[in-house]
């Protein structure tokens, strides 16, 4: 078959690779139903990442399960399945405790770009759902993989509770996913942090009762104008940079909590600072696995359709295009058609 | 009256100043039932805070009060009250969600090493005792007006839950109070991190049920060996060190919490490690004020003692030397008889 490799910033090939098969008994493989590429996939598209050798790419997928290793149980050929970025084996300890993203044998997912992957630890890392979803559901589906459990761990790790303010840092298919996060967990003001007229729009569709252009310091004053001076009580930051993550913590109040999924680049925070905040910080790899069997029964009975965030489809083979409408910013979110 | 200042590095001196005097209506003053020097005081004791004046010192109290403002209604003449480290409102929107200690009007204390003290916004700071206490609980009373109260503090920010394995990073009278606070928030494993053998005495006394004597590195090796390799639910930072607080996040488990309370010295918390850590970080200034009514209730029913860190007890004239016995480590907390 062929797969998705990058060979160095801006270059993305589709190109021959050996099929995928059953390594360990542990292992299952799955027919992707679709494809996608990722926000944090353009940190080494730019250059930010340095890539020294072919690095295959993609970590979101969900499909349809088509072979299983000798000790698999759970899962069973001809499921539909989604897992998360990271393999896990969900019964370690801190699997147990909810954190699957740092599963004692966890292992990163990176071919899944392509029509087949390897799914390691196939029982602890996939959920079936109980009925294979109507294709108008599959890009749903495959946004559980990683940015709506992203969004939904932001929301939660920022504490987001009935009535609260909140405010939404960053405007990619996390922030966005943020938004609606925020909106299902019952938050009555959702300020959206966003430039681009497509992404503030939808993000009022998930739920944004307010958007702010301004960024930085800027985008502080902002945020202390729309609550009198106080400071939102949880603020979702889904970027990874130093400016924005001091944009959310100096944007939330006392007390107030900031939920951050951005995949941290040069970010440095000082103690000081930290300390007379009085903000509440947790975040990093989402947990995506913890999330899954909520999120799949949302998107079964329809109350939510993360999919909106694809708002361009490509076939698999164009995948590079992919790459560049969203590093231009002309897509949000490049679904791909295997 | 005489009160104690600072002048430089190593130099203390109880010389003579104006008695404190009602200065705004919502004042009241206070005559000393006793004071104290904090592990904190010792910042610009060894030159580590720079002092460019004669500086007043001291923000634990505890007393009768003698006078009150015009607009004083809560706090009246006689009574036995206690008050935290920043005087604040009770009434502004920080303090309403708990977090007294950004009181939008708050006011830093630092002359309470002295016999009498003016206390700004009595009626939100001050909570008076329903009688005055017997002089056998006094010293209790002034350890609640900061470090058992931070110490208490330490443990909520590190979320300790009944049953939780917790470690507390420094073994001053706050990392003993938070031994104690973790206690009482039933902690079923609590590991104290102290070389020195009054104060793992103490910590033993207040609950610790292991004593680990290695710091950084070889600290967090140690505490990953008593816990399996996982890590402990909760850690007590109370040192304020670029060394304690890697320690602290090192040693909790994914999903885990540090709680820090020690006043941030240099410290940089690196956002790519933090990212992937997987804990909880909140801490900052204690609110004291919102646990003065619950602790004073402990202390007046005789269920905690947390007064036991005072090992040394002077006559306040002798202020210099109490200082001088913190620094070497001979004692870990003064007394001081007005």
């Amino acid at each position: 078959m062929k797969g998705t490799f990058i060979h160095g910033p801006r270059d993305i090939r589709f190109e021959d690779r050996p099929d995928p098969k059953i390594e360990k008994p542990t292992d299952a493989i799955i027919k992707l139903s679709a494809g996608c590429i990722c926000g944090s996939d353009l940190w080494p598209y730019r250059g930010i990442n340095k890539i020294t050798q072919p690095t295959p790419m993609g970590h979101e997928y969900c499909g349809i399960v088509v072979e299983t290793g000798n000790e698999v149980k759970n899962v069973k050929k001809g499921q539909f399945v989604i897992g998360s970025f990271f393999a896990s084996d969900n019964t370690c300890p801190h699997c147990k405790n909810g954190y699957q993203t740092s599963c004692q044998h966890r292992e990163y997912m990176n071919q899944a770009q392509a029509p087949y992957l390897r799914v390691p630890l196939a029982d602890g890392t996939l959920v079936p759902t109980a009925e294979p979803p109507s294709p108008e559901l599959v890009p749903s589906m495959l946004a559980l993989s990683d940015v709506m459990g992203t969004g939904w761990f932001a929301a939660e790790a920022a504490n987001v509770k009935p009535g609260a303010t909140v405010a939404v840092v960053g405007d990619g298919a996390v922030g966005l996913l943020g938004v609606l996060s925020a909106k299902l967990m019952g938050a009555a003001r959702i300020i959206a942090m966003s430039r681009h007229e497509t992404r503030q729009k939808l993000a009022k569709e998930f739920g944004a009762t307010d958007i702010v252009t301004e960024r930085g310091d800027d985008g502080i004053t902002r945020i202390k104008e729309l609550t009198k001076g106080i400071g939102v009580d949880s603020v979702l930051e889904c970027v990874g940079t130093q400016e924005s993550m001091m944009q959310a913590i100096h944007s939330t109040r006392p007390g107030g909590s900031v939920g951050f999924v951005g995949v941290s680049h040069g970010v440095s925070i000082d103690g000081d600072q930290f300390f007379y905040s009085h903000v509440h910080l947790h975040g990093g790899p989402a947990p995506v696995r913890r999330f899954l069997p909520g999120l799949i029964g949302r998107v079964m009975r329809k109350e939510i359709n993360p999919g909106k965030v694809f708002d361009l489809t490509l076939p698999i083979e164009n995948v590079a295009e992919g790459y560049k409408a969203m590093d231009e910013r002309r897509a949000i979110k490049t679904l791909l058609k295997v």
